[in-house]
């Protein structure tokens, strides 16, 4: 590998752009290479970044120099697109989700473990900073337990063509529960509707159980008069608003209620507490400069990047599960995730001891 | 019948006071009596209002020269309240819910039927002039069919001492789901915790699918940050966001997405649509007088009040179906409502006849 | 005196009401008279505080059994039946502003000081607890020195009939700017317009300048589309947003511009500081109910209200200039003031010493 | 002249590559060369911009083959370097302000005239969606008779090293006043403090006076710790708040007061009138690229274009008269602006013609 990584990408619609542009931008990494059929999508990146060389096929700029490739194609291409990247030898971040399915994400992640090769999923939101304070709060046990958490992710936005508002909004969401928790939830039930074409849900409902002990909700949807990106956190200590839309972005409240006497429950002393309210001051890095920059480190350091393959597959899991219970009404549906294991995957692990794990795991 | 409503109170708790002082203001009614087995509550009452008469004892206030009674008491006592005070020959409005099972509400509409009195449930939220407003554009078809309707409804709040957040908070959302929508939901599914006393839930997502296409989620809680109030209607042509904490507490957004062409739906060449956003000026209307006018209208003129008791009666099945998902982790749980009937009984119908009608669906 | 203050109101229109409910409810305080020339206001008053005696004329209610009054009336009356309280012997509270002049004002304060009783405006914000808040963090240096202070109070709002809105709404910010600062400002310049009614300013925007540093400006107007209560206060260290009705009152930004080298301005090596937001917890007492004790304590103790009449002289003296300042188009005029006195008069001093203090400089 | 617009642009610091990038990106327009004494910001935008040729010397610029230039540079330097690309027989478009005093802007207006070169400066919020639509609500009487004009433009913001606040913000709220009014004000007055530097003053408070009527008062300050972009425009039909940083900038309340009868002014009937609150849909067009569009345009046509020279010109005044107040303690200062001319130079007449009009002016 030469010391700045050789990168391509493949994929130039609404994200591959801005994928191109910060790894530009960014220190120890080049953009060699760009890949999509459309010829005026090349032609206008080729305008703007005139040193990448342009492929209308995805192999043709997998036999290229590169050390690196970053898939951001429609969801049904990531598990074909991201085996052929891996069998050309080459490192793989996938947008997310990472695969249509847990079955190529497995497929994927054991392929990328036998070669030695990183494969990351973007989930970004992971690097965004107001997510990794409120991260450090609950890891702290600032906020104490974790009651429940309540997201809203609507707004009036745009219909995927071949996806559902589950695979496109929740990756966000059950990336961020998962990480903030550590934890996959044990059980989800999810009600949706396809309101402009019934056959695609654009609203959906649902809800996560985690064996811990905490609840969740998150309401996804891209029928909604006004954008929200509003969740809310409750722990038996203090409670925590993150509105990605604010330049106040979390905020916490030093509330809550207390039972004096837990013995006199029929009695019911209940006290409310509503102490300060504080806006930490929030970093303002670019999230997906720092998830490329993780990608770099998991390549060269050859340490589990945070958005790990692994946390990925959950998610998938997850998503597989929600479409499961909307397909019957909304019933209880167990998502086979990893077991609660001390937040373990988020914060250490090389990227073999965790395929080891996870091989024997599948 | 005197031409002033000789009222009395029962129950001087957190509402019973406001109960009082509006009756006193009203044209056309007077409170004559007031119980509470406190007896400090009692003289409160007594040094504001000193023309009423106190009583320890319901029956002491049902044995005095009154013609209607209001009962604010904790849930579990309004059956046996309101049927002594039936007996008694008394019309009847009962706090919100109307009973604390929908058996005791239906022998309650028996009794009162068989009686030829009123009886009414509180359901305050009827009477707001925000709701009614969006009742209106609603029936007026401003609004296009209704895709969903989104609510949350938290505070960190007074937990009860003896009711979930779903018997204290639900016959609110479910009043007005059922007002606005004229239908009952066909099914329900619900997820919540006890975070506080683990055996009385104070958090609760609810999911609701109504026969004619809407479906619906309520997020009840007790135990939130900031108090919110929001709920959101999307209907095909216009969307509406009711906040009944803003001094704007009703806009309506012209916009939406539209499919010009049906018949291509895999092509999806949806049109996104953002017009104008309005905030109508909404009367500001005390809704508790509007409904204590009604109670009234409906003892004088014979008529069905809006809040009627099927209405309560209603609201009630689908809190019990709430609490058997509850108690079935989230299972699907029909609502024996009453069918859609064109949005019939908000609308129209004299006590009689629709006693005739329920007694004949019993 | 005997132990439970017997208090007389005078003047029954807007605010009369709720100082005789407040009276009422608080300890060691009762209205046992009322006074107001028009018939319907007093039969009002006595169905809702049958115990209190009512009276068409002022001289009548001061020849009652009473200890002190409270005048509510007219900015235009307040001299004349505020002298006469006097003349028979009350303590008196007069609604801001004191008087309708300054000298008005200090008539009133000498023969107060003469007669050995209490005289003390209305000035309720000095009570609330917000307020109270900012002057704390101010005084206990927690802002560093005040750069600046810029607020607006304005409303869609009830045109006066005999006053401009500077004498109807200045004595809010002016009263909270003297306690705050503790100084009276040197300078205030004015521009106004009487928007609906020509001689009646409706809209006024008001600079004032403090001898010690500070400058401010306040935003007046009864003629604007929505309400704003929102004052800021920037200090060297930190920087304060007081919104009245926001739930987070009070908003600590610790925020600020810093000059490392201030011996290079030529160079502006200016460093921009952002940390925490914080929203203190403000309790929730009700002003008035404060303001009215410290009247009691004040006739009781023999100490100086917060609310002192000191403070209510230089607050009209601030108007008075208001007013020259308009009559000019805005020529900067010189507030004859008291010196700046390390915000003495707001926290010590008998009755009499200000007297004689305010005496030797009249 | 070539069918597209060659132009350089000189001054590459916060502004300049916005004009760059925009440049670029419309259609008629090439920037073909750019110029900064700074070679590392010339050789950030050659990686970016690879076709245009890079000078250190706006000379050197100059002397190259192109039509029109756009100068982005310190304040101070506007009327050397206008003044020579003038000579040089270039169209010039400069950044706002104009130029550092009335006397330069009118010695380049008259230049331009002479040469018959197209002079304007950059009020870029003349071309804001949102400014555009307030201007036509006033210019179609929507709003009625306009009252009174109150702005707030603060934020904690960039100091900048060589002009005060007043010269850094107010040409934006001057512009927009001027073209809502179509009127430059008879008179300015203002308060201000340099907080950090004493020599600069961060905040000022500046009242102005149109002698149809209207009253205006702006807030500018570098120093405050949110940022507030909020004028509220009260006419005497309706009510507008336009906010540049919500996604609803413009807010219509049909709010106002009435005097019903005229005569009795004694009595004062006044009656307050709050109808809906509409927030019209604005477009979402760049204002950067309507102004380069109108720049394109007035060299093609010869018309005049919006942001005119004229405009540019009043701005200053009006700044140099903010200056003489704030030296003066706050005096009233008369701008010798052009006439109330019925809206008149907002919207019509050629370059020459209001030369001509002009230079009979000085």
């Amino acid at each position: 590998m030469t010391d700045s990584l050789r990168v391509g990408v493949i994929g130039l619609g609404y994200w591959g752009p801005n994928l191109v542009r910060v790894l530009t931008e960014m220190d120890g990494a080049d953009v060699v290479a760009v890949c999509d059929p459309r010829r005026e999508r090349l032609e206008m990146i080729s305008r703007r970044f005139p040193a990448a060389r342009s492929y209308e096929k995805p192999q043709e700029l997998l036999d290229d120099a590169i050390d690196a490739v970053v898939i951001a194609t429609p969801i049904s291409t990531h598990f074909e697109l991201g085996l052929a990247a891996l069998e050309a030898g080459k490192h793989v971040l996938i947008e997310k989700p990472l695969a249509a399915s847990s079955i190529e994400a497995g497929s994927l992640i054991s392929r990328a473990g036998e070669l030695g090769l990183v494969l990351m999923p973007g989930h970004t939101f992971l690097y965004s900073p107001p997510v990794v304070c409120i991260h450090d709060l609950i890891a702290a046990d600032e906020l104490g337990d974790i009651y429940f958490i309540s997201t809203s992710r609507v707004n009036l936005g745009l219909h995927q063509p071949d996806v559902s508002v589950v695979w496109d909004l929740a990756p966000h969401d059950f990336s961020i529960l998962r990480y903030w928790l550590g934890e996959t939830p044990k059980y989800v039930r999810a009600l949706g509707r396809g309101c402009v074409i019934p056959t695609i849900p654009d609203v959906a409902f649902i809800s996560l159980e985690f064996d811990s002990g905490p609840i969740a909700h998150a309401e996804l949807s891209w029928l909604s008069p006004s954008k929200l990106r509003r969740t809310t956190i409750v722990g038996t200590r203090k409670m925590v608003v993150y509105d990605d839309t604010s330049n106040e972005p979390v905020r916490i409240f030093d509330a809550g209620v207390e039972l004096p006497e837990p013995e006199t429950f029929g009695q019911y002393k209940l006290t409310y507490r509503t102490g300060d309210v504080i806006s930490p001051r929030v970093d303002v890095a670019e999230p997906l400069m720092v998830e490329l920059a993780d990608f770099r480190a998991a390549i060269v350091d050859g340490r589990t990047s945070k958005s790990s393959a692994f946390l990925g597959l959950e998610v998938v899991k997850m998503i597989e599960a929600v479409d499961e219970s909307l397909a019957t009404f909304g019933a209880r549906v167990e998502v086979n995730g990893l077991p609660f294991s001390s937040r373990l995957d988020a914060t250490a692990g090389s990227i073999q001891s965790r395929v080891d794990e996870r091989e024997a795991a599948i």
